[in-house]
């Protein structure tokens, strides 16, 4: 099959590769419908994070299942699924309590499992899904293809976006920040005014990001940074700061600039993957400022957010500004790095 | 009158200083009645802060409303009073949401007030409280002797536990581990059991302290520290880890045990004032562990507290296993420093 492979920073190919085989009784293999370029699959295409040797990449698709194992009871062959990035047994402690992203038995997709077999990257026609009963979420019908947008959102970005508001513990109400104005920060814009939040200040200075943040519900735009998008925040809410800040990028200057938003007894919501961020341990002691959140338990939250969406209450597929085939996976991942798309859909 | 002065590293000295006088409608002088010393005031004490000069020192007292400002409605001459050990107006923006210790108009003992005028520490025999609306909080009636120790715990340590309780957000039925067998962590395990956590394991490996933290909940008792303490509480928990954990010392070593303690999804709730210790960002993104917490809010708490402590419900006065007269102040410093007492009561 044809499936997409990252040789080198900036090197990334569509190379034919065998095709995925059920390997154990809990495997099943997806078809892919739609895949997509994630902003945490720049850090290697960068060469910010290490890239060591050709390696399989992509970790959010959706599809029909193919074909599963033995033991497989939840999905079945021609079912569509949603395939959360990271695959769980859902039934482990962590599981139980919607922690499904530290599964005692999960991982991630374009590397070995922990039987050091290949689970394929999900930018690629086919990809065999571990723990299939534990991970895969099937729609209740066929969908329209104008459902896919939304979700394909829902196996990463939507999800993580929710996750920042979870975890910044917004309430009906509230004053809400959001830093990053990415997939992911557009995402929880969506997220926090589906939780109630009363004022959200996206700060977000591209105008194709800003038109969707204004449609995800953000009531302020600022497009300052740093000291003086500290002192926009500041003049916006009277000199008090957010109840809550979800932070979606990951650096230091974000991290910082979600702190210096946040208001005493606020909660910081992170869930850009930390490429330099620190938590200012001392701040947050003087301040009661907290920080909370990590790798979305995608599973354990589509439960509530599926319905949702097949329900047509939320379009998270917005985020989606360029659809390419497959084949020029190349091009979408430029579109990215480059800023020209906020978020790339790909069809096999 | 008497009040204690730090004048260097360890040397600890009462001087005669001058009375305090009402020097703005709003302030309070207040008999203190019994003081205390914080495990913070050894911070200085040991030359770990820096001492620039000769300094009034300690910020936890009760005692007798002596005299009051023109504009102080809420408390009169003879109340028997609660100092929390932070001074606020409790109407602004955030003692509104319950964030007194952020007080935009607010301050602490020991030092200069917003305008430069000195406010008295706390171990002496008066003490002038600015804001004392907002601050101070009487007792129902004139205590008994023995109700002391409980309402002294109630200006600092007992909430400063609660705090941290609070921050971890300790549920019912939950798994608790306290790091630090301070006064302040083991008024953690009393709060962890009166938010309802069904299983407390206290980090103790003193006998004395050991005793209180079983009087107060502990359900289990770990010496070891380190790795070893690490695998001791994993062993009790089944390899999971705790539902939620209060960091009660501040050290590299203790903020280390408290995440590596932590299950996926819980909060380390934190108190101890940071010194040395890090937020381990990169871990707590892999493993959704929270951090959250920082200076008690006692004023906020005291609505809920006083009530539940004057009642008798609970005696968190238990920490105070040495009173002695304020004349003794320097062996009171010297009794916590060397760990002959979990905290040190004194008596004008």
């Amino acid at each position: 099959m044809d499936a997409t492979v990252l040789h080198a920073p900036g090197d990334i190919r569509l190379d034919q590769v065998p095709d995925p085989q059920i390997i154990r009784p809990t495997d099943a293999v997806v078809r892919v419908a739609a895949a997509c370029v994630c902003g945490s699959d720049l850090w290697p295409y960068r060469g910010i994070s290490k890239v060591s040797g050709p390696r399989r990449i992509g970790h959010e698709c959706i599809g029909v299942v193919e074909e599963t194992g033995s033991e497989v009871s939840t999905v079945r062959a021609g079912d569509f699924v949603i395939t959360p990035f990271l695959w769980s047994d859902n039934t482990c402690a962590h599981c139980a309590v919607g922690m499904q992203a530290a599964c005692a038995n999960g991982g991630g997709f374009g590397g070995p499992d922990r039987d050091g077999d290949l689970v394929d990257g999900c930018q690629g026609e086919f990809v065999r899904v571990p723990l299939a009963d534990g991970t895969l979420v099937a729609t209740p019908e066929q969908p329209d293809e104008a459902m896919l947008p939304s979700l394909l959102a829902l196996t990463d970005v939507f999800v993580t976006g929710w996750h920042a508001a979870v975890s910044a513990r917004v309430q009906p109400g509230q004053t809400v920040v959001v830093v990053g104005d990415g997939a992911v920060g557009l995402s929880g814009v969506l997220s926090a005014a589906m939780q109630g939040a009363e004022r959200i200040i996206a700060m977000s200075r591209h105008a194709d990001r800003q038109e969707v943040a204004t449609e995800f519900g953000a009531t302020d735009l600022v497009a300052e940074r740093g000291e003086e998008g500290v002192a926009r925040v500041m003049e916006l809410t009277g000199g008090i700061g957010a109840d809550a800040v979800l932070e979606c990028v990951g650096t230091k200057e974000s991290m910082e600039q979600a702190f210096a938003s946040a208001r005493p007894g606020a909660t910081v919501g992170f869930v850009g993957v930390p490429y330099g961020a620190e938590a200012p341990i001392t701040q947050m002691f003087r301040r009661n400022v907290g920080l909370a959140g990590g790798m979305a338990p995608v599973r354990g939250y589509l439960d509530e957010l599926l319905p949702r969406v097949w329900g047509g209450e939320v379009n998270p597929g917005r985020v989606f500004d360029k659809t390419l085939p497959l084949a020029e996976v190349a091009e979408g991942y430029r579109a990215m790095d480059e800023r020209r798309a906020i978020k790339v859909m790909l069809r096999p």
